[in-house]
């Protein structure tokens, strides 16, 4: 089955001497090889040679960079705390609407990590199917709750979003949804996943602003 | 790991004679053990040997019943099409509001198809791993959309539901959400999944609605 090649953006630092960038080169080749992998046979079924393999480098290079191939999940879902954490610092520079952020965030941010359909879906059998790949996966959802509800306690006291349900409630509802809503475009895709979490967002928003500012479903894009 | 028993109520209909009778009992067995080993070990570690072991007829029997391991989650499948038509004829009968219909539908009917977790898991990892069988969902993901969007349109016509936007689209959202929770919920629960379904519908209800009647959230219950 033949995939469109994976890309995930990484953040390789401008450091360091000759070494260290090759450290850094070949880290990143063997996330990318095991993402690519994943995409194609699938979590479960790719081994760290078959990794290695990919990499073109010794089989043993991999565990100087990564403890199991589950560490490579872990380092793709850290890329949801990062997002979760440049939009806080965003939310409190701000001095445009909140809720734009948390927009930016749900359609821009975390829709670019999940864009690649085949990787999502490897990577949702992952832990629809293994214990441990969902233990990892509970660390993460809990750290991202905590970091959207401050962003939403930002939004609150601002008298952007609603007061009658606490910040931490909306934060892991609204999680909730927009991780749903991406697994299920994975399995199913009914449009694109930008489209479908667009409208997402526009459904739910009424939902999540005060009575008062229902009215006006208005701004789309974060001003900056 | 120890699991709960699986126990998917099925509709026996009360016909006809004993050997009848012993045909639907043993279809019935089958489909029982198949779910149940789909939740203990997954779908694709699960081989007709295992189910018809477990549900203690020969081997060959299987094969009088289905096709296919695939048949019976096409046969789990079809509960959430038969919950929809349901709902449709429902909601052609009531006097009340048609929103209750749909909440009640969310809630309860196709909560009770998703609320075994590990059986879920199993069916959405082997809809993640496995082509044929997304194929087979996407189907019904089509057939219970077009059944939904029949419910909205009554919902439309009666002032309920918002306008601006066409009901098969309102279909598609509602269905791409209440799916994608159901699958969050199996591999991350944050609460049961009832908690979540009604909160993410008391979070949704707004957008659904007509501008003028977003006031009231009100219809907590179908009136019957």
């Amino acid at each position: 089955m033949a995939t469109s090649p994976v890309k995930i953006r990484t953040t390789v630092r401008p450091t360091a001497g000759r070494r260290e960038r090759h450290r850094t080169q070949t880290r990143e080749r063997l996330y990318q090889a095991a993402l690519q992998l994943f995409a194609e046979r699938g979590f479960l079924k790719t081994t760290v040679e078959d990794i290695t393999e990919a990499a073109d480098v010794g089989k043993g290079t991999f565990f100087n960079y990564f403890q199991t191939k589950e560490h490579i999940l872990a380092e793709f879902g850290g890329g949801y705390v990062s997002a979760m954490e440049h939009a806080l610092e965003e939310a409190r520079a701000t001095e445009g609407p909140i809720i734009d952020v948390i927009r930016e965030l749900a359609i821009t941010s975390i829709r670019k990590i999940n864009e690649h359909e085949a990787l999502l879906r490897a990577i949702y059998a992952a832990h629809a199917s293994c214990e441990s790949v969902r233990l990892e996966l509970k660390q993460r959802v809990v750290a991202c709750r905590r970091l959207l509800a401050d962003i939403i306690k930002l939004g609150q006291a601002r008298g952007e979003i609603r007061l009658d349900i606490p910040a931490v409630e909306l934060a892991r509802q609204t999680q909730s949804i927009f991780m749903g809503v991406s697994m299920g475009w994975a399995i199913c895709p009914s449009s694109t996943l930008r489209k479908v979490l667009e409208e997402t967002w526009d459904l739910l928003l009424p939902g999540l602003r005060t009575s008062a500012s229902r009215g006006h479903n208005g701004h789309r894009r974060v001003s900056k």
